[in-house]
């Protein structure tokens, strides 16, 4: 049998969602719970893995269990075995068995917040990237527009990224105010390691006005990482949903 | 020269608005970096007091000091000052002598946010109530709607209440529903201890379908505080501003 699983995080306390040993990672408390759960071991394949820090609003995951199970009851249990990290488990199902929470996947959102305010966060710390220069949100959208569609992406990809081609399609970039949020919602079916955030750190130079759309254009054209501008922190990305 | 200062915190850490010997106060962290920046003592007027782990947006306040501000300068070192702690200062600006921050204010807005969801919340821990049993807005709404206008609030007041009269008038109640997030906001001159949270906890079990609307006005009538639902937690409760 084969379960779905919604997943919401903070990632603050997390070395990220993948396991590793002596680390406090997502997946290792997820497959933990579900250990003593079930009472035999088992693999929770999630749909991405996300760096340290960075939160969840909607993971996927999946397991497979010869046993069938009673969903209701097991949501119920894991999200108390996990209380101690701020992990919930939002939703658990059946589904066929050739759902793969990574590979059936065809669209991934992510999204980014920005605190824009002369002052730092204080409810919202840790949960945003606080930026003070007032940002020119027509800009980044002009800039951001740039990259939609199909390109080779090298200039905002992670030295440690283990994907085949830096080529990547990109189906949406939304840029929104919401009181002193800047919301950067992002889609594609997937994504380049730190790509996100490396967009972001390098559209928030063009809304500081520290960049010209022209050398972002020079810089994303370049296909290079050292043309690019800096990573944005962990703390303001989101994992927002999978479509399937 | 009288100061006007905008505050916003995340209660988490505090043992509330006011200074307590011994206790971190958010008053407390105010007054010492005042302390250092003005290299002098003065009083920080709040415009209410919030309990124990109540958030503010905006939370009002003034000083006193013979000394003309450098308003800039001063709201760059105290963020600086206030840094280990999760308070900003949003805006500082001098205003008339007559100018008080509890006295002169005409209203008071609150928010109250429940998570109204299966699961527990994990992003949003430590700034709402969870409550899982699917609440009914509506007739939340149309029992809060009784409670508008000049009312004896007894039913909704603390016992260490100090105020000299439980008679209030409630401005406006309008519970709006905000993806997972079901926000009640209420605004008033002023309100009696605990008042908000009382409300909120007894309008829950009229949500929940285990008091009927019926049983929350006869509450409200008899005038007593035994009569009332719960007090909601603090964690929920958003001080969001005043009006002067």
């Amino acid at each position: 049998m084969r379960y779905k699983f919604i997943i919401e995080y903070d990632g603050t306390p997390f070395i990220g969602w993948q396991r590793q040993a002596g680390q406090l990672s997502v997946q290792g408390v997820l497959e933990d719970a579900l250990k003593t759960a079930l009472r035999h071991p088992v693999t929770v394949w999630g749909s991405g893995r996300t760096d340290t820090g960075v939160h969840a609003i909607a993971q996927i995951a999946h397991i497979e269990t010869e046993k069938k199970l009673d969903t209701y009851r097991l949501f119920e249990s894991l999200n108390a075995l996990v209380r101690p990290y701020p992990i919930s488990i939002k939703s658990i199902e059946e589904v066929a068995d050739d759902f793969h929470a990574r590979f059936s996947a065809k669209k991934r959102h992510y999204v980014y917040k920005i605190q824009n305010t002369p002052y730092p966060p204080s409810i919202n710390k840790g949960h945003v990237w606080w930026v003070r220069p007032k940002l020119d949100i027509q800009k980044m959208q002009q800039t951001a527009d740039l990259m939609l569609g199909k390109h080779d992406f090298s200039t905002f990809r992670a030295s440690e990224c283990q994907a085949k081609s830096p080529v990547k399609t990109l189906d949406s970039f939304d840029i929104i105010q919401n009181g002193e949020i800047i919301e950067f919602h992002v889609s594609a079916k997937s994504f380049l390691h730190h790509q996100v955030r490396n967009m972001v750190g390098t559209l928030e130079l063009v809304g500081e006005g520290k960049w010209s759309i022209e050398k972002f254009k020079k810089a994303f054209e370049a296909c290079d990482r050292t043309k690019g501008g800096p990573t944005a922190p962990p703390e303001g990305l989101y994992f927002e949903s999978v479509d399937y």
